[in-house]
């Protein structure tokens, strides 16, 4: 094994390196918002040179577009409890936890600009929805083949993640278990 | 009247000013996403000098709230066409347009990043949201005295304008005419 190669290993300096900087990055974002930092404070922050991000990641973007996937392809598995009432109740509270968790907002706010930074970061987002809908969608399937009605995923999207989601972004305080369950409670 | 008066009037070189920074923040959100790009790509893209706006705004992040609040604070009257659907419907369909025309999605990023930067930023956005709450507020009691039942404010964010918020903030595609008469519909 050379070197290189044990720089890069999972678990090795390389990763180590990466995960303080996606730290550094969210961070960033949480306290000061999107857009308002640089390379290198991102640098200081994370105890890295300049150098070794630009490296590993080219500019600014690349990397937030990196944190932005990582953080996104790292959420919870879908539940499975046996009806779709409870599924979907898990799922838009285990949403509900995760965006308004420490890093939530950051990676939300990351996501958005994933949408809105040039035709990969389109795509990356659009692989990503399609991911997640297709998830979604068997939780759903799963619940028709047991002769349960289930609404559309995109319903799901619009009536239980999207309002949660506009809160959060919007800074409009907690997401209250009551308030989640009433979402779900007027989908079904 | 002083020069610097002068300067200041509506309508004189300094709105003009005023007016084609924005608009050259608003295209650089539009093309290459919120949080990439300078003050200095903002002034050669408006045709003035970086120190012009310094002096007028300080930084970046206040020229970006700036910006925000007046495109936030412009948008159209809410509608009184003698019924809540008529009302609802139209005003849907008003959002939608301004949302998905040229400058809609930079503006909505704006709000969104209104809400991250900072105590300042939130406050601006609580209050904007405060004073678009009262209008359509107004809208529903207008409703509830002609004797039609009508739903919260807060049920018309969660149903009707959050969906469209987060579909264009994901870039998901047009909103047609039949999907956000859908959304209105189904609050209805």
């Amino acid at each position: 094994m050379s070197d290189r190669e044990r720089a890069r290993r999972p678990g090795g300096r390389s990763a180590r390196v990466a995960a303080e900087v996606h730290q550094a990055v969210t961070d960033l974002i949480s306290e000061r918002g999107y857009g308002n930092f640089t390379v290198g404070e991102v640098a200081a922050r994370a105890g890295v040179a300049d150098s070794s991000i630009y490296r590993r990641w080219g500019n600014l973007e690349a990397l937030l577009t990196d944190v932005a996937l990582t953080r996104l392809n790292t959420r919870s598995p879908m539940p499975d409890t046996g009806s779709l009432d409870g599924d979907l109740r898990t799922y838009a509270a285990q949403v509900a936890r995760e965006i308004t968790g420490p890093d939530g907002p950051a990676v939300l706010h990351l996501a958005v600009a994933l949408s809105s930074s040039g035709k990969q970061g389109l795509k990356a987002g659009y692989d990503l929805r399609a991911e997640r809908t297709r998830q979604l969608q068997s939780m759903l399937d799963r619940a028709r083949e047991r002769g349960e009605p289930a609404p559309d995923a995109l319903d799901v999207l619009d009536h239980v993640l999207a309002p949660m989601y506009i809160r959060v972004l919007f800074g409009m305080g907690p997401l209250t278990p009551e308030y989640v369950d009433g979402l779900v409670d007027r989908l079904l």
